[in-house]
């Protein structure tokens, strides 16, 4: 059975152990550690652990949690350092000025401006180290997709996109941007935390691994709008929020396009038997269903054309 | 034969085609190619293709520049770009806050500062990209040692202590800095461009990787305290330039210092056959040469304790 506290339980062990050896000892460590501690959701680290837990069991394997521990529990921690780097210089002043983060004040807020930038240029890195230690047998091929992910034509084109304002120029702007900046580490640990396995061992691996990049998609994509449409639980919407948030703009695209999405996302998981995988998104996806019950009055004032969102919440509930 | 203009070169052509294709068709690609072409000095990258020749020719194989150019070359291109990174974030208003960056805009102040954030980082993940093409027999290793180098650990760590001022409070410190901000990546080029050899045909390895990395450490600092020399070959210093170059405040220390480190870089030269790699340094230390040669009426104007600097001059023509 895959349990999400155990695999959390490890993953927070891990990533305070590797902050803890692999940054210099000085005050800049505390940097380091503000920047990524307490852990969040750990949405993308938990893939990597479900989605290993789902094929070694569909292979007959014993002790998936021993084996996660051996080394993709790395990737995993890789992919959590990545993914708080890229909020460390979100955050920065000339990118989104955010001068909250996580109920606290943001690392540049609370230390400084350069601080932020080289903490971010160090957790990058520390990334990379981190990757190298994933016992994959398939290391080149990971490293390869985790920098051509992550790089040019990856994640930072869709900060191009979002911080250029091209992302709110058109629907298929703010698709493409989402595909990006979000969906991109849901791939990487969905499609990396299978290359953890011995691809051989895995029957028709190059299909499973296509749908597992087209699930890491669905749910970019489906996280993010899921994400937007909680900024209207709360009474107030900023005027930036109402410029760039897509509710607003493009209602009669959004339902079709979650209710789409989320069917795609159920028939990869039924068809590859991703029950670990389906454990880590419901859990997610409850959380959500829960913000948007409460903030619903909010939602409608706010958003009173967009239609009736119930069919999109049933999906949430697979 | 190592023919400098040959590895120049080739390095050139694939710096160009790798912004060339893995940058998006956008108009971000611009300021990719603005921040690493045209190329500077090409120290590391020319330094990875000496000692991939002195290594190859010393084990008797043939055609040295074909093989760089099927694997190592990807390895010096990464530095390069992992170097443009350091000097794009660097020249942020909040870093070193430096408008001009050889002789142009610096990449902020060409395209604005999120831009500059945002390309840096991709150039950092574009390094690793280029790392994993290295065709390294040892890439698990070699990832380690890359990571490991430039990360908190490593050449972050010395930004740290230059920007918090700690670099400038001794000696000691100034020293630990430019190890971690210098030598690193020199040390990378030499260390790495000896692991895309297989280790097991290199007679005592272990042994001579420890002395590449120890000819890097020196290499750094002689490369660090020579610029920092050359900053006095102008007819005005500035007020900051006075307070954190060494070369006023330490002077006792840095000839001694110059000329030991150049010593040990001699010797390990000697020792372990590199020609290529003494043609590279050559090349390098003939240009410091003409230009202090050039500023001394200014250097003796600025620094006029500092004692004879004709040994130390000598050495830098081995």
């Amino acid at each position: 059975m895959f349990e999400l506290a155990d695999y959390r339980n490890i993953i927070d062990q891990k990533l305070a152990s590797c902050l803890g050896r692999s940054t210099p000892n000085h005050t800049v460590r505390e940097i380091y550690n503000y920047s990524v501690l307490p852990s969040g959701k750990l949405f993308r680290p938990l893939l990597v652990g479900a989605i290993h837990h789902d094929l070694a069991a569909n292979l007959g394997q014993e002790s998936k949690l021993d084996s996660f521990v051996e080394g993709p529990v790395n990737l995993a921690v890789a992919l959590e350092l990545h993914h708080a780097y890229t909020l460390v210089h979100d955050d920065l002043p000339c990118m989104d000025d955010d001068d909250m983060r996580r109920g606290r004040p943001s690392t540049h807020k609370a230390f400084g401006q350069w601080q932020a930038v080289l903490v971010g240029d160090g957790l990058l890195n520390l990334s990379y180290q981190m990757l190298g230690q994933s016992e994959s047998p398939h290391l080149k091929e990971l490293l390869k997709l985790f920098a051509y992910a992550t790089g040019p034509k990856g994640l930072i084109q869709g900060q191009v996109l979002d911080l250029s304002g091209e992302m709110s120029e058109n629907w298929q702007n703010l698709i493409q941007t989402h595909q990006f900046k979000t969906a991109r580490l849901i791939q990487l640990a969905l499609v990396g935390g299978a290359l953890c396995i011995d691809r051989d061992q895995i029957p028709n691996q190059l299909r499973v691994l296509k749908k597992l990049a087209r699930l890491g998609s669905s749910l970019g994509v489906v996280f993010q709008l899921l994400d937007d449409l909680t900024e209207f639980c709360e009474e107030e919407v900023s005027q930036h929020e109402w410029q760039v948030n897509p509710w607003p703009r493009w209602p009669e695209k959004i339902l079709p396009c979650l209710e789409s999405e989320l069917k795609k996302i159920q028939n990869v998981i039924a068809e590859l038997e991703l029950l670990s995988v389906k454990k880590v998104i419901d859990s997610y996806f409850l959380k959500t269903r829960e913000s948007v019950s409460v903030g619903m009055p909010n939602i409608k004032k706010h958003l009173n054309g967009i239609g009736d969102l119930g069919p999109a919440m049933d999906l949430l509930q697979f």
